[in-house]
């Protein structure tokens, strides 16, 4: 568990995944699959392990040691490959671990294993901080009225 | 409106989109933007518009003529380029197309864009067709107990 | 033909493709097949399909209409699906289309053909403006000593 | 060195790629960066990194024990992530892991890194295999004139 959890956003509270591990470079999320992520074959739809890499991998590059810092990013491509299958019931983990970049850009990949650690999925996704977060301090809440165009 | 559209998952229940047209080699997949779709940023979350490319890519190829037969497919691999910044309140269209494939695999792309034409995010798939679903006739319910090993 | 091609660089002399249109957001290259483009199958490398790729799309984001001028990006990302079979002796032709972006980014997508209008090959890239060239005025040679840092 | 490397393909040849390590599920390919390998920009181009990633990734999926016999396979997708910047004179070492598949499908990631272990890029690709190549004991070449379609 984590001390001071980010704050959840819309979509994390609908789908149900949270992040269980942050550290410099470094994310889990993890998500208990319910019939509510199930495609009509009875796996876990592709968007649902595509969101789980999204997250974890835009964590990774955004840990902020600063307290009461933030550091912000958006996606800029994503990748997906789905590797095994997941069943109804299975808790899901995707580790995320940055692999490089600079204080524009950072680069990613990420896993989802079920708790058995049979590989679901596999990707990775590039990434572009916000305002000054590319800055490992981050920036204060009032820092971040700054516009990002791409 | 569909005459009779597919099966709804449990996943597309969740997050709410829905198959707006589909046709040989052609589907188009929309979905009403609510705070449930949304990341910190107030931004959709990237898992929303690859779930919405997956699901309609997937579809472009799966179009079955046949009354009462359907086709499946799984994804095998997933790209998305968020290329464009939605608004809570947008309705999302994405609409995709079959680019190649055969009687194992086939490509689509697709892109969304909201209800003014402002394109949202690229991507495209591969699939694999499940069972027997590689032949345009698709199967009955009682040919989809075969197994599709990897 | 172009009436001032761009420098051309070593790869593009080693594989032999060439910038055959170029104009805002948009760039053809084509490529004669010979067998020093082919994989142990006979069919053309992966790898001179995802050159084409990122040939092409990069091109289609750097166009400058001002003489003397130049802008310079670097690819973050590509994606490319292999949906066809060309042959020896094809002239393959990708067409790139720029998709958005801004003064830091853009995103541009390609298609690779042969010459029967046949779809070998299709994907993306993500790509960063070098220096100041996310400018659609350019730089002049001397601008072009500013690090990049990602 | 291996001991009995595969056949050298025309953009083997061409590029200067060579497989350094082989085993089952694991590949190893090397490239020594000149001139010929460059942008316009002075760094590989993305299409050089490309290539190693599917060579690697390719040849991950297709070790065969057993003497005389082949494993071929496919393209379907690639997907690169450009990370860092290789040098002119570098030795570039590309290391491909197969990650999953089965008897039609296998994934794979890869890592290109120059002599000093600097990441250059990052990636992955599905393939399908051809024939009766997801056998691990492979084909005779009398066997691999069967059609592959998509």
């Amino acid at each position: 568990m984590l001390d001071s959890p980010p704050a959840t956003s819309g979509f994390a509270q609908l789908v149900g995944f949270r992040l269980a591990a942050w550290r410099e470079g470094y994310a889990e999320v993890e998500l208990d699959l319910g019939p509510q992520h199930m495609n009509v074959s009875g796996a876990p739809h592709g968007g649902v392990l595509a969101t789980l890499i999204d997250t974890a991998a835009g964590f990774a590059g955004c840990h902020c040691a600063v307290p009461g810092h933030k550091r912000r990013a958006m996606t800029l491509s994503l990748d997906t490959h789905f590797v095994g299958r997941a069943k109804t019931g299975s808790r899901l983990k995707c580790i995320a671990r940055q692999t490089g970049g600079g204080r524009n850009i950072f680069f990613a990949t990420a896993e989802v294993r079920d708790e058995t650690g049979v590989l679901i999925a596999q990707g990775g996704g590039v990434f572009r901080y916000r305002g000054n977060s590319g800055d490992p301090r981050g920036e204060t809440s009032d820092d971040q009225h700054s516009g990002d165009p791409a």
